[in-house]
């Protein structure tokens, strides 16, 4: 079994810590790549006055060594950063629009319609490039509880027609459980990515639910880096450490080499100036 | 679908702790009790030199309001141990053996096999008390690797022929994995106890797999406290709160009441003087 793994800490880990140099940031996409990640969000084309950490895309790329068979994700919030993407030479794109109103407005400053009328426009600028829309806020969220998750598999539906073609279901603010993975999944059918917090101690364990369900992407940020600037205790993310300790022990193939991976976190601990969240990084693999 | 959970948060939570009031440990085991844990791992006989934390075990259970239908356990290290459980109170004895011999030597200073001669005297005396023997490092030891997951049949096999009917499979080091609690629980059965540590992040994880296997008993404790004295980055236990978070979701029946456990929580923080490593214990349920 291969399962996908998609590294986004330099995009949804960096982007609540302090500005990191530009050299920081491509220092942590190359040793990602080099430690056999395929899939590195690098980026984000969002306002640098909202995410200060995130600015600069294009003189991070610029500063990067690409490395062949990685596919460098942008993360894109219009038709304007798309183009911004596409110019600085990004090989896929994600889309973000939140399957909760409230949390959409916050993040995006948008309504939930506005963010999905924007799709088309970016999928003609994207091209022949892979377009992934993150459903944020699927399994719940703070502002609208449980809503979220029965508006998710319309906004899917609605997406797919436009002609999106790939999708990611995040739990942004750490409420899925495996019964509610589970259930999902049986909804929206598993050819989804997950994209999973740890707020509540579950990232891990719904990962694994949604494997045995039969997903084979995921998202994951070295370190447990992560959280989000527009939901409060949003947590870090899945621990891209964590996870390849138990796909490893599983025998699940990721193309990812752990020590290589360990070795990164030291360098990204120095980088952020505080210890990381994940287990694995702490006090090394079984 | 009922799961049984054992607290073992008066004894294995507060056995690496400074040692508290004799009035505060019996606070928190009554509290678990209100709380719905029908099953409680209070004491321990273990020599108050080794464990100061653990000392006067009498005086906590004289100092409890006995909670009808609660099962109060105490961990002897050997007979004369279990003559003072019984003398105390417990209904019910946990044994530690081992499966790893140099864990072994250093946390109860004998052979595996002098810990395994001596359970028969330990059954005479505990009479129709229920004896659970609880093997620790089952899967994996910091001192010998694997090899604990090779002896750990025999162990048991030896235990059941002396009369030992309730088992426990503990992960003292934090060095399980979904992959080897399924396959551990392929080889023994799935009528056995599994007793948790977090240190690599993998608790709940290997809790939900082995649910999904069939196991129905579990230890944890309040807050995700303990770790052992006795083994370097044990780790803490499971944390109760983050257990019940996950199974009510689930509609899995405890019988435990996830707000009294919160609360009680929030006692126990002042009680220790630090924050506890419970995800759920810190940003609440979902």
């Amino acid at each position: 079994m291969h399962i996908e793994v998609r590294e986004v800490g330099p995009r949804d880990g960096l982007q609540v810590e302090a500005p990191i140099s530009i050299e920081d940031r491509a220092t942590l996409i190359d040793g990602l790549a080099a430690a056999g990640l395929t899939d590195i969000e690098a980026v984000s084309f969002v306002s640098p006055a909202a995410v200060p950490a995130m600015a600069d895309p294009d003189r991070v790329m610029a500063a990067i060594h690409r490395h062949p068979g990685v596919r460098y994700w942008g993360l894109v919030p219009n038709v304007r950063g798309a183009e911004l993407a596409v110019a600085a030479g990004m090989d896929a794109l994600t889309i973000t629009v939140s399957a909760c109103p409230v949390y959409n407005q916050k993040n995006i400053r948008r309504r939930v319609e506005e963010s999905m009328a924007a799709i088309a426009d970016i999928l003609d600028v994207a091209g022949l490039r892979p377009v992934d829309l993150i459903l944020s806020c699927v399994f719940g969220s703070p502002y609208t509880g449980d809503e979220p998750s029965q508006t998710t598999p319309e906004l899917i539906s609605q997406a797919r027609q436009m002609g999106v073609g790939r999708f990611t279901l995040a739990d942004t603010t750490g409420m899925a459980t495996p019964t509610r993975v589970r259930s999902m999944l049986e909804t929206v059918g598993t050819d989804v990515g997950l994209h999973l917090h740890d707020t509540r101690g579950t990232a891990l364990v719904n990962a694994w639910e949604a494997i045995s369900c039969g997903v084979r992407r995921f998202d994951a940020a070295l370190g447990g880096l992560g959280g989000s600037p527009f939901a409060e205790g949003a947590g870090g993310n899945l621990a891209t450490e964590d996870l390849i300790h138990i796909l490893d022990d599983a025998d699940i193939h990721t193309g990812v080499d752990l020590g290589a991976l360990l070795a990164l976190g030291g360098s990204l601990r120095e980088m952020v100036g505080h210890e990381l969240s994940s287990a694995v990084a702490q006090v090394g693999p079984r």
